[in-house]
């Protein structure tokens, strides 16, 4: 008989960041595990993601995700092992993905849980390329930007867990160009490791400079993680009847008053251009599309699984302040 | 026989307006009328369009349409009577629509010009609701807006040429609810006389404020004419999968700094709206379906045609520069 633990550990929101987050804003707590009621099982997390969006939830603001409230714990992505089950659905020894992250123990109903399969590829790699995060660069990439073969391609935050999908999906798909934008030589480096015709430091000078430099013939997507200058850049060398997928605005997460806009934006009228704001969820009812071709191009190795990983649920906060900071290459993940 | 002029007067631009236009930008100058060619036909123009996307091409900057040249004539919408003809394809006597106003007679291609029918509607309805200004208004609602029946939609510059038109066929097509923003009291009055359920005076305080308060329950379309402050506005009051068709800046052209740009543009991803720029050229091939409908709403009262008439074509710099200021309700012509 398997020996299940009486407690466990979580973190709570302790308050809510005002800018940046610290590591004041976080708090390690120790609680008691619930038995399991019929139905439920008990899972060990192995792995936990952090992602940008979670810094949302930690302002008290309506959004299309219910804020996180003051002393209770944070959610999120995670993959683990049931060790206890009272299911007929779900057996001990299974892997399984779940949303009860930011914890080492996790109860939920077996309906709660989706059970994976660590034939097909790490359990790591389902909050990675073959989860959430590749499903957002798929939906995005193909179905909010519509991209086509022989568009070109720019990307932000190119490095990030997105991005880096993101920009092997074009390439797999026939793009005639893609080009990455990052926040060091390391992760431009790794970008054309990767695959990606041009990648540039957005520390180096004007995103605009640097992006018509990369794209001369200008491009016909641009995938946006960032907002702010590389939305005014992207703008600017969008060729007739460009597209933009807004994923995200990690320029402006930690930010307390509103963000300089891009300043060009009757662009899209000569232009004819698209600009499609989307969320993952809206893809949900394609997952086994995604699912099926992404494993077909991790396994010809057309996309490569970047993930940065640190060690304990105690790193967990600092893991998500570092990736808020970009110090991750690819998928950020915690194990625990 | 009928007595063709040798002389003829036309608009040149004098000098490119930095900012606002003046007269002094302008000119009018009296200029020899070149003996016809085979195939081409001399038409007096009746009534000539001024139309917002002109002040683009005063500028010296590549756009989508060419730049007007100093020393030579505007051009722009236009249409007339045939008085002289060499071509065996239109006969004088025909009321024509082309693309050379600006001046009191034309020399054209037979081929440039479209016969159109005044027994359907007055010729001046040709450079407005049944011409440019009702596809632009048309193709931008029903398609890069994507309007379906129950939206409610926003209009902003609503008892402009093209904003007018936009209400009254949303309100046509089964709109829940069409709410207008114009530049003064009698505008407002007059957008409720068309059929608008709302509609209030930009002056009258923060845009963001009278929209929700003439929308509470929010807004589905945004048809914008204007940017700036109404596109934020906008974007706060967009519902779920809301879409924005971007047609003008109008608050825009005669910037000579960079406009400041809406600070919410992170909205577009929590909300998954679209926002897509046009132009009315996209919709040249649906030109016939749009001439149709029109007609019918022209016919049956949906659509009313407000015009604003200047008389002379010594008032048509004016006129322009008045349409900059919003001085029009409906269509803004020249009668020549």
């Amino acid at each position: 008989m398997l020996s299940v633990p009486l407690r466990t550990r979580e973190i709570h929101l302790e308050s809510r960041p005002d800018g940046w987050p610290t590591p004041d804003n976080f708090k390690l707590a120790e609680v008691d595990l619930p038995v399991l009621d019929d139905g439920q099982v008990l899972v060990a997390n192995r792995y936990m993601s952090v992602d940008p969006y979670m810094r949302g939830r930690m302002n008290d603001v309506k959004s299309y995700v219910a804020p996180f409230q003051i002393d209770t714990p944070l959610d999120g992505g995670a993959v683990g092992e049931v060790i206890a089950s009272a299911s007929n659905d779900v057996a001990v020894g299974a892997t399984v993905l779940h949303g009860l992250g930011w914890r080492e123990h996790a109860v939920l109903d077996a309906g709660k849980v989706t059970v994976v399969d660590t034939s097909l590829a790490p359990e790591s790699a389902y909050l990675g390329a073959l989860g959430m995060t590749g499903l957002t660069a798929w939906g995005g990439l193909l179905h909010a930007a519509r991209f086509k073969p022989g568009d070109a391609v720019f990307v932000s935050g190119a490095a990030g867990a997105v991005g880096a999908v993101v920009g092997q999906i074009a390439k797999a798909s026939g793009a005639s160009r893609v080009i990455g934008s990052a926040g060091s030589p390391e992760k431009v480096a790794r970008l054309k490791e990767l695959g990606f015709d041009a990648a540039f430091d957005y520390h180096d000078g004007p995103v605009s400079a640097s992006l018509k430099k990369a794209a001369p013939d200008g491009i016909d997507v641009y995938f946006d993680n960032v907002g702010g200058e590389h939305l005014e850049a992207a703008l600017s060398s969008l060729n007739l009847y460009g597209r933009v997928a807004m994923c995200g605005a990690i320029s402006q997460y930690n930010s307390t008053e509103p963000s300089p806009a891009p300043r060009n934006l009757a662009l899209l009228i000569g232009k004819r251009l698209n600009v499609r704001g989307f969320l993952v969820g809206e893809y949900a009812d394609k997952s086994a599309e995604f699912a099926e071709q992404m494993a077909g191009w991790l396994a010809d190795g057309s996309v490569t699984r970047d993930e940065t990983v640190r060690e304990g649920l105690d790193q967990a906060a600092q893991a998500f302040i570092d990736l808020l900071g970009g110090a991750n290459t690819g998928k950020m993940l915690v194990k625990l």
